[in-house]
Protein backbone atom coordinates (compact mmCIF):
# COMPACT_ATOMS: atom_id res chain seq x y z
CA UNK A 1 0.00 0.00 0.00
CA UNK A 2 1.08 3.81 -0.89
CA UNK A 3 2.58 5.66 1.70
CA UNK A 4 -0.57 7.29 4.35
CA UNK A 5 -2.16 10.26 4.79
CA UNK A 6 -0.24 12.14 7.71
CA UNK A 7 -3.68 13.66 9.00
CA UNK A 8 -3.08 16.55 11.94
CA UNK A 9 -5.48 18.16 14.08
CA UNK A 10 -6.76 19.45 17.55
CA UNK A 11 -9.66 18.24 19.20
CA UNK A 12 -11.04 21.82 19.61
CA UNK A 13 -10.71 22.41 16.24
CA UNK A 14 -14.06 22.67 14.60
CA UNK A 15 -12.55 22.73 10.73
CA UNK A 16 -10.35 19.56 12.30
CA UNK A 17 -13.84 18.14 13.16
CA UNK A 18 -15.36 18.06 10.16
CA UNK A 19 -12.34 17.16 8.28
CA UNK A 20 -11.81 14.24 10.25
CA UNK A 21 -15.69 13.16 9.21
CA UNK A 22 -14.11 13.36 5.56
CA UNK A 23 -10.79 11.89 5.43
CA UNK A 24 -11.52 7.98 5.91
CA UNK A 25 -13.31 8.27 2.79
CA UNK A 26 -11.31 10.29 1.47
CA UNK A 27 -8.51 7.83 1.93
CA UNK A 28 -9.99 4.53 0.81
CA UNK A 29 -11.44 6.09 -2.60
CA UNK A 30 -7.40 5.91 -3.36
CA UNK A 31 -6.13 3.19 -1.57
CA UNK A 32 -5.01 4.89 1.47
CA UNK A 33 -4.36 4.62 5.49
CA UNK A 34 -4.58 7.71 7.53
CA UNK A 35 -2.32 8.05 10.15
CA UNK A 36 -4.17 10.08 13.10
CA UNK A 37 -1.94 12.21 14.71
CA UNK A 38 -3.88 14.87 17.47
CA UNK A 39 -1.65 18.07 18.49
CA UNK A 40 -1.62 21.20 20.61
CA UNK A 41 -2.53 24.35 19.13
CA UNK A 42 -1.27 26.27 21.84
CA UNK A 43 2.51 25.42 21.07
CA UNK A 44 1.77 26.03 17.71
CA UNK A 45 0.65 29.00 18.05
CA UNK A 46 3.06 30.45 19.85
CA UNK A 47 5.73 29.46 17.54
CA UNK A 48 3.89 30.80 14.65
CA UNK A 49 2.90 34.12 16.24
CA UNK A 50 -1.05 33.55 15.16
CA UNK A 51 -4.06 33.20 17.79
CA UNK A 52 -6.97 31.01 17.87
CA UNK A 53 -9.53 32.32 14.64
CA UNK A 54 -12.64 33.21 16.89
CA UNK A 55 -10.81 35.67 19.37
CA UNK A 56 -9.95 38.02 16.63
CA UNK A 57 -11.69 40.86 16.00
CA UNK A 58 -14.21 40.69 13.46
CA UNK A 59 -12.16 37.65 11.90
CA UNK A 60 -13.71 35.80 14.90
CA UNK A 61 -17.71 36.36 14.42
CA UNK A 62 -17.30 35.18 10.70
CA UNK A 63 -15.51 32.01 11.58
CA UNK A 64 -18.10 31.03 13.53
CA UNK A 65 -20.26 31.98 11.09
CA UNK A 66 -18.41 29.65 8.74
CA UNK A 67 -17.99 26.50 10.99
CA UNK A 68 -21.40 26.20 10.85
CA UNK A 69 -22.15 27.01 7.14
CA UNK A 70 -19.80 24.52 6.14
CA UNK A 71 -20.84 21.53 8.38
CA UNK A 72 -24.38 22.13 7.24
CA UNK A 73 -23.13 22.11 3.72
CA UNK A 74 -21.39 18.90 3.98
CA UNK A 75 -24.19 17.35 6.20
CA UNK A 76 -22.60 17.06 9.06
CA UNK A 77 -23.74 17.31 12.67
CA UNK A 78 -22.44 20.75 14.45
CA UNK A 79 -23.02 22.63 17.05
CA UNK A 80 -20.45 25.34 18.08
CA UNK A 81 -19.95 24.58 22.13
CA UNK A 82 -20.49 26.64 25.35
CA UNK A 83 -17.23 26.08 26.22
CA UNK A 84 -14.71 26.74 23.33
CA UNK A 85 -12.01 26.34 22.87
CA UNK A 86 -11.38 23.62 25.54
CA UNK A 87 -7.58 22.15 26.70
CA UNK A 88 -7.56 18.96 24.90
CA UNK A 89 -3.86 17.61 26.09
CA UNK A 90 -5.86 14.88 27.77
CA UNK A 91 -7.93 14.16 24.79
CA UNK A 92 -4.64 13.78 23.15
CA UNK A 93 -3.19 11.88 25.60
CA UNK A 94 -5.46 9.53 25.79
CA UNK A 95 -5.66 8.83 21.61
CA UNK A 96 -1.95 8.20 21.87
CA UNK A 97 -2.47 5.72 25.01
CA UNK A 98 -4.63 3.78 22.73
CA UNK A 99 -2.89 4.39 19.71
CA UNK A 100 0.32 2.18 20.63
CA UNK A 101 -1.56 -0.56 20.73
CA UNK A 102 -4.56 -0.26 18.24
CA UNK A 103 -4.38 2.81 15.63
CA UNK A 104 -7.97 1.72 13.98
CA UNK A 105 -9.34 1.87 17.59
CA UNK A 106 -7.42 5.31 18.16
CA UNK A 107 -8.83 6.74 15.02
CA UNK A 108 -12.42 5.33 16.23
CA UNK A 109 -11.46 7.14 19.43
CA UNK A 110 -10.62 10.51 17.88
CA UNK A 111 -14.05 10.64 15.39
CA UNK A 112 -15.82 9.75 18.79
CA UNK A 113 -14.23 12.60 20.54
CA UNK A 114 -14.81 15.14 17.89
CA UNK A 115 -18.19 14.21 17.66
CA UNK A 116 -19.20 14.29 21.90
CA UNK A 117 -17.37 17.86 21.40
CA UNK A 118 -18.99 19.21 18.57
CA UNK A 119 -22.22 17.63 18.16
CA UNK A 120 -23.00 16.30 21.86
CA UNK A 121 -21.38 19.22 23.58
CA UNK A 122 -19.87 17.04 26.32
CA UNK A 123 -16.52 18.38 27.85
CA UNK A 124 -13.85 16.65 26.20
CA UNK A 125 -11.33 18.52 29.03
CA UNK A 126 -12.62 16.66 31.65
CA UNK A 127 -10.99 13.32 32.12
CA UNK A 128 -13.85 11.51 33.04
CA UNK A 129 -15.86 12.18 29.49
CA UNK A 130 -12.19 11.40 28.01
CA UNK A 131 -12.48 7.58 29.57
CA UNK A 132 -16.22 7.56 28.86
CA UNK A 133 -15.43 8.03 25.59
CA UNK A 134 -12.97 5.58 25.41
CA UNK A 135 -14.68 2.91 26.58
CA UNK A 136 -17.19 3.65 24.75
CA UNK A 137 -14.62 3.07 21.75
CA UNK A 138 -14.07 -0.62 23.16
CA UNK A 139 -11.00 0.39 25.14
CA UNK A 140 -11.04 -0.85 28.81
CA UNK A 141 -11.11 2.54 30.53
CA UNK A 142 -9.85 1.21 33.59
CA UNK A 143 -6.52 0.54 32.48
CA UNK A 144 -6.52 4.08 30.93
CA UNK A 145 -6.84 6.02 33.75
CA UNK A 146 -3.42 5.40 35.61
CA UNK A 147 -1.32 5.61 32.70
CA UNK A 148 -3.34 9.06 31.57
CA UNK A 149 -2.28 11.02 34.47
CA UNK A 150 1.50 9.76 33.95
CA UNK A 151 4.86 12.07 33.10
CA UNK A 152 5.01 9.16 30.33
CA UNK A 153 2.22 9.72 27.52
CA UNK A 154 2.66 14.28 28.52
CA UNK A 155 6.60 13.97 26.88
CA UNK A 156 4.84 11.66 24.18
CA UNK A 157 2.42 14.19 23.22
CA UNK A 158 5.17 16.89 23.52
CA UNK A 159 6.99 15.35 21.48
CA UNK A 160 4.61 14.42 19.28
CA UNK A 161 3.93 18.36 18.60
CA UNK A 162 7.21 18.96 18.33
CA UNK A 163 7.56 16.48 15.63
CA UNK A 164 4.44 17.98 13.74
CA UNK A 165 6.05 21.39 13.80
CA UNK A 166 9.58 20.40 12.79
CA UNK A 167 7.28 18.33 9.55
CA UNK A 168 5.88 21.72 8.71
CA UNK A 169 2.42 21.42 10.66
CA UNK A 170 1.19 24.66 11.76
CA UNK A 171 -2.40 24.79 11.85
CA UNK A 172 -5.30 22.54 12.04
CA UNK A 173 -6.09 20.15 10.16
CA UNK A 174 -2.87 19.43 8.77
CA UNK A 175 -2.42 16.86 5.55
CA UNK A 176 1.00 15.84 4.38
CA UNK A 177 0.55 13.29 1.48
CA UNK A 178 3.77 12.02 -0.62
CA UNK A 179 5.52 14.92 1.25
CA UNK A 180 3.29 17.51 0.23
CA UNK A 181 1.52 20.12 2.59
CA UNK A 182 -2.09 21.01 2.69
CA UNK A 183 -3.66 22.99 5.21
CA UNK A 184 -7.20 22.88 6.43
CA UNK A 185 -10.48 21.50 5.60
CA UNK A 186 -10.75 23.40 2.45
CA UNK A 187 -7.27 21.92 0.75
CA UNK A 188 -9.10 18.21 1.33
CA UNK A 189 -10.27 18.62 -2.98
CA UNK A 190 -7.17 19.79 -3.65
CA UNK A 191 -5.43 16.64 -1.58
CA UNK A 192 -7.75 14.07 -3.52
CA UNK A 193 -7.15 16.17 -6.61
CA UNK A 194 -3.36 15.57 -5.77
CA UNK A 195 -4.14 11.72 -4.87
CA UNK A 196 -5.73 11.05 -8.14
CA UNK A 197 -3.57 12.63 -10.66
CA UNK A 198 -0.26 12.54 -8.40
CA UNK A 199 0.37 16.28 -8.63
CA UNK A 200 0.19 19.24 -10.84
CA UNK B 1 -30.82 42.07 -12.08
CA UNK B 2 -29.95 40.45 -8.72
CA UNK B 3 -27.28 42.80 -6.21
CA UNK B 4 -23.99 42.51 -7.43
CA UNK B 5 -21.53 40.48 -5.84
CA UNK B 6 -19.07 42.50 -3.63
CA UNK B 7 -15.34 41.61 -4.39
CA UNK B 8 -12.78 43.57 -1.76
CA UNK B 9 -9.44 42.49 -2.49
CA UNK B 10 -5.74 44.22 -1.83
CA UNK B 11 -3.61 44.50 -5.18
CA UNK B 12 -0.72 42.87 -3.44
CA UNK B 13 -2.63 39.20 -2.67
CA UNK B 14 -2.33 36.42 -4.60
CA UNK B 15 -5.32 34.84 -3.37
CA UNK B 16 -6.53 38.16 -4.39
CA UNK B 17 -5.24 37.88 -7.81
CA UNK B 18 -6.85 34.18 -8.73
CA UNK B 19 -9.81 34.86 -7.51
CA UNK B 20 -10.27 38.13 -9.79
CA UNK B 21 -9.12 35.99 -12.48
CA UNK B 22 -12.19 33.82 -11.33
CA UNK B 23 -14.96 36.00 -10.16
CA UNK B 24 -16.15 37.48 -13.47
CA UNK B 25 -17.19 33.98 -15.02
CA UNK B 26 -18.68 32.83 -12.12
CA UNK B 27 -20.77 36.10 -11.70
CA UNK B 28 -21.62 35.35 -15.02
CA UNK B 29 -23.01 32.08 -14.54
CA UNK B 30 -25.34 33.91 -12.32
CA UNK B 31 -26.91 36.60 -13.74
CA UNK B 32 -24.47 38.76 -11.35
CA UNK B 33 -22.50 41.95 -11.44
CA UNK B 34 -19.43 42.33 -9.36
CA UNK B 35 -18.81 45.70 -7.71
CA UNK B 36 -14.73 45.67 -7.63
CA UNK B 37 -13.49 47.12 -4.29
CA UNK B 38 -9.72 47.61 -3.62
CA UNK B 39 -8.58 48.00 -0.02
CA UNK B 40 -5.13 48.28 2.16
CA UNK B 41 -4.75 45.43 4.29
CA UNK B 42 -2.52 47.68 6.04
CA UNK B 43 -5.06 49.15 8.63
CA UNK B 44 -7.29 45.94 7.91
CA UNK B 45 -4.45 43.59 9.35
CA UNK B 46 -3.93 46.34 12.49
CA UNK B 47 -7.57 46.11 13.12
CA UNK B 48 -7.99 42.38 13.54
CA UNK B 49 -4.71 41.82 14.68
CA UNK B 50 -3.14 39.77 12.34
CA UNK B 51 -0.27 40.01 9.84
CA UNK B 52 0.96 39.36 6.51
CA UNK B 53 0.68 35.36 5.50
CA UNK B 54 4.86 35.08 4.15
CA UNK B 55 5.38 36.57 7.24
CA UNK B 56 4.61 34.45 9.72
CA UNK B 57 7.14 31.82 10.68
CA UNK B 58 6.40 27.79 8.83
CA UNK B 59 3.09 29.48 7.69
CA UNK B 60 4.57 31.77 5.49
CA UNK B 61 6.75 28.90 3.52
CA UNK B 62 3.55 26.63 3.22
CA UNK B 63 1.60 29.99 1.93
CA UNK B 64 4.20 30.75 -0.65
CA UNK B 65 3.85 26.95 -2.09
CA UNK B 66 0.11 27.02 -1.77
CA UNK B 67 -0.38 30.41 -3.93
CA UNK B 68 1.69 28.35 -6.73
CA UNK B 69 -0.24 25.49 -6.52
CA UNK B 70 -3.31 27.17 -6.29
CA UNK B 71 -2.30 29.47 -9.42
CA UNK B 72 -0.92 26.27 -11.13
CA UNK B 73 -3.89 24.36 -10.44
CA UNK B 74 -6.16 26.54 -12.00
CA UNK B 75 -4.37 27.43 -14.72
CA UNK B 76 -3.34 30.66 -13.85
CA UNK B 77 -0.37 32.31 -14.85
CA UNK B 78 1.21 33.28 -11.62
CA UNK B 79 5.09 33.96 -9.85
CA UNK B 80 5.58 35.41 -6.52
CA UNK B 81 7.10 38.82 -7.70
CA UNK B 82 10.57 39.27 -6.32
CA UNK B 83 9.21 42.90 -4.55
CA UNK B 84 6.66 41.54 -1.56
CA UNK B 85 4.04 42.63 -0.82
CA UNK B 86 4.37 45.92 -2.04
CA UNK B 87 2.22 49.16 -0.85
CA UNK B 88 -1.24 49.33 -3.28
CA UNK B 89 -2.00 52.76 -2.53
CA UNK B 90 -1.09 54.11 -5.71
CA UNK B 91 -3.29 51.41 -7.29
CA UNK B 92 -6.18 51.38 -5.44
CA UNK B 93 -6.59 55.24 -5.63
CA UNK B 94 -5.67 54.96 -9.25
CA UNK B 95 -8.90 52.63 -9.21
CA UNK B 96 -11.59 54.25 -7.61
CA UNK B 97 -10.83 57.46 -9.77
CA UNK B 98 -11.42 55.48 -13.25
CA UNK B 99 -14.20 53.57 -11.08
CA UNK B 100 -15.87 57.20 -10.63
CA UNK B 101 -16.12 57.39 -14.18
CA UNK B 102 -16.90 53.75 -15.70
CA UNK B 103 -16.97 50.66 -13.50
CA UNK B 104 -16.43 48.07 -16.35
CA UNK B 105 -12.78 49.92 -17.49
CA UNK B 106 -11.80 50.20 -13.54
CA UNK B 107 -12.61 46.05 -13.43
CA UNK B 108 -10.60 45.96 -16.46
CA UNK B 109 -7.71 47.90 -14.92
CA UNK B 110 -8.22 45.78 -11.53
CA UNK B 111 -7.26 42.56 -13.70
CA UNK B 112 -4.55 44.20 -16.08
CA UNK B 113 -2.57 46.00 -12.37
CA UNK B 114 -3.12 41.90 -10.75
CA UNK B 115 -1.67 40.19 -13.77
CA UNK B 116 1.14 42.82 -14.63
CA UNK B 117 1.80 42.55 -10.68
CA UNK B 118 1.65 38.61 -10.44
CA UNK B 119 2.22 37.72 -14.16
CA UNK B 120 4.73 39.97 -15.51
CA UNK B 121 6.49 41.08 -12.23
CA UNK B 122 6.21 44.87 -12.77
CA UNK B 123 6.17 47.00 -10.12
CA UNK B 124 2.24 48.22 -9.39
CA UNK B 125 3.89 50.43 -6.65
CA UNK B 126 5.30 52.40 -8.83
CA UNK B 127 3.17 55.25 -10.11
CA UNK B 128 4.86 55.59 -13.80
CA UNK B 129 3.90 51.83 -13.94
CA UNK B 130 0.26 52.39 -12.71
CA UNK B 131 -0.48 55.27 -15.19
CA UNK B 132 1.35 52.84 -17.97
CA UNK B 133 -1.25 50.32 -16.62
CA UNK B 134 -4.23 52.80 -16.52
CA UNK B 135 -3.44 53.69 -20.51
CA UNK B 136 -3.52 50.06 -21.68
CA UNK B 137 -6.98 49.87 -20.31
CA UNK B 138 -7.85 52.51 -22.55
CA UNK B 139 -7.63 55.51 -19.65
CA UNK B 140 -6.46 58.59 -20.45
CA UNK B 141 -3.44 58.34 -17.98
CA UNK B 142 -2.41 62.65 -18.63
CA UNK B 143 -5.84 63.21 -17.20
CA UNK B 144 -5.17 60.88 -14.19
CA UNK B 145 -1.58 62.09 -13.51
CA UNK B 146 -2.71 64.94 -11.29
CA UNK B 147 -5.92 63.92 -9.17
CA UNK B 148 -3.90 60.76 -8.26
CA UNK B 149 -1.23 62.87 -6.11
CA UNK B 150 -4.46 64.53 -4.13
CA UNK B 151 -5.84 64.48 -1.12
CA UNK B 152 -9.11 63.74 -2.24
CA UNK B 153 -8.44 60.42 -3.61
CA UNK B 154 -6.58 59.63 -0.38
CA UNK B 155 -9.28 60.23 1.27
CA UNK B 156 -11.41 58.26 -0.83
CA UNK B 157 -9.28 55.12 -0.56
CA UNK B 158 -8.84 55.94 3.51
CA UNK B 159 -13.10 55.88 3.53
CA UNK B 160 -13.32 52.70 1.74
CA UNK B 161 -10.99 50.83 3.72
CA UNK B 162 -13.41 52.03 6.34
CA UNK B 163 -16.88 50.91 5.12
CA UNK B 164 -15.05 47.88 4.04
CA UNK B 165 -14.14 46.95 7.32
CA UNK B 166 -17.74 48.18 8.78
CA UNK B 167 -19.44 45.71 6.22
CA UNK B 168 -16.84 42.87 7.93
CA UNK B 169 -13.85 42.64 5.61
CA UNK B 170 -10.81 41.51 7.03
CA UNK B 171 -8.70 39.86 4.16
CA UNK B 172 -8.71 39.49 0.41
CA UNK B 173 -10.23 38.51 -1.50
CA UNK B 174 -13.04 38.51 0.28
CA UNK B 175 -16.82 38.50 -1.58
CA UNK B 176 -20.42 39.72 -0.15
CA UNK B 177 -23.54 38.21 -1.98
CA UNK B 178 -27.11 39.05 -0.65
CA UNK B 179 -25.11 39.53 2.63
CA UNK B 180 -23.57 36.35 3.29
CA UNK B 181 -19.76 37.09 3.63
CA UNK B 182 -17.43 35.00 2.38
CA UNK B 183 -13.62 34.88 2.90
CA UNK B 184 -10.71 33.71 0.39
CA UNK B 185 -10.42 32.24 -3.03
CA UNK B 186 -10.90 28.60 -1.48
CA UNK B 187 -14.49 29.72 -1.05
CA UNK B 188 -15.55 30.61 -4.56
CA UNK B 189 -16.91 26.52 -4.68
CA UNK B 190 -19.15 27.86 -1.64
CA UNK B 191 -20.16 31.57 -3.22
CA UNK B 192 -21.39 29.89 -6.26
CA UNK B 193 -23.33 26.90 -4.51
CA UNK B 194 -24.96 30.07 -2.38
CA UNK B 195 -25.37 32.01 -5.86
CA UNK B 196 -27.04 28.25 -7.21
CA UNK B 197 -29.12 27.54 -4.26
CA UNK B 198 -29.90 30.73 -2.58
CA UNK B 199 -28.21 29.06 0.25
CA UNK B 200 -28.26 26.47 2.98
Amino acid sequence: MASPIGFWFDFSSPYGYVAAERIGDLATRHGRDVRWRPILLGPVFKAVGTAPLTMLPIKGEYSKRDFARTARRLAIDFRLPEKFPVGTQVAARAFYLIDDADPARAADFARRTYRAYFAQGRDIADPSVVLAIASEAGVDSASLAEPLKGDAVKERVRLEVEAAMAAGVFGSPFFIVDGEPFWGNDRLPDLEEWLRTGGW
